[in-house]
């Protein structure tokens, strides 16, 4: 099973693809970002192309992705819920079969407790995916951990299914 | 010129499309609803595909859509932000040509304003359209509001040019 794993954001979403199936698992990670200096209309537009470049690329069985937490700030909050409204339709689009985790569950599913730190998250995407170092930036760490969240907790029928 | 004007919203989001060089200015307006049993990747693409097909019918010049305000309710903000989204990228796809006007925006150009009451903007807009009566929904008198809003202001270069 190939799963994109997606950390939702405005300027910086960060993405994670693994196949389950694999000796080595992890297929691709990295970021989207977009530049500040754009409209909001060409950024959610480049957000969606990337999406689909991805989508094309690796054909995914499944999406897994964090649930919007909430901000301090409201301006943030809309911009990345506004970016993360374009990133939903795109998955539904492009492959229909989208999970949504909270930052708590997938704590719980990679460290076996919710309030994990970032740090002990980050050293379980690397040891769970036999990889060489941390991955970076901090959103494709991100998201590889939703991903992987995502396959661990499936076999529960249709859990979290957006 | 014609006018798309929109209302934000996840479960309800007006529209209202105005020709400003007609006789009779409205072409049409209402409300898109989606249904709170959906889940949210079927109501984003629910809301694309009937602005889809608003833009194919009117093919207006331009869009004007109000600017999200905030909240109390944090899970409110963030479901019409992520709807907001996907509109955005709607318009931006099917049109290209967008501008977003605040609530005091609107109500300042409709009624001479900021601080105009709902009922007095639903006035202005029943007048300045020459309706028999305010047009319903709610939300649909919004989407004309700033309609007309946009309309007032265009002659300003590039003003709130998204």
């Amino acid at each position: 099973m190939v799963i994109l794993g997606i950390d939702p954001g405005y300027a910086i979403i960060g993405y994670g693809v693994i196949d389950t199936n694999a000796k080595d698992m992890v297929l691709d990670y990295g970021a989207i970002t977009t530049p500040k200096e754009d409209t909001l209309p060409i950024r959610l537009e480049s957000i969606e192309a990337s999406l689909k470049y991805l989508f094309e690329k690796y054909k995914p069985d499944v999406v897994a992705i964090e649930e919007l937490f909430y901000f301090k700030n409201q301006k943030t909050v809309i911009q990345v819920a506004q970016a993360r409204g374009v990133i939903i339709l795109a998955c539904q689009k492009y492959c229909g079969n989208i999970y949504e985790y909270t930052p708590l569950q997938i704590k719980q599913a990679l460290t076996g407790q919710g309030r994990a730190e970032k740090a002990q998250v980050q050293y379980m995407v690397k040891a769970i995916l036999g990889l060489d170092s941390i991955p970076k930036p901090d959103d494709a760490a991100d998201a590889l951990a939703v991903a992987i969240c995502h396959s661990q907790t499936s076999p529960m029928l249709n859990a979290n299914k957006a």
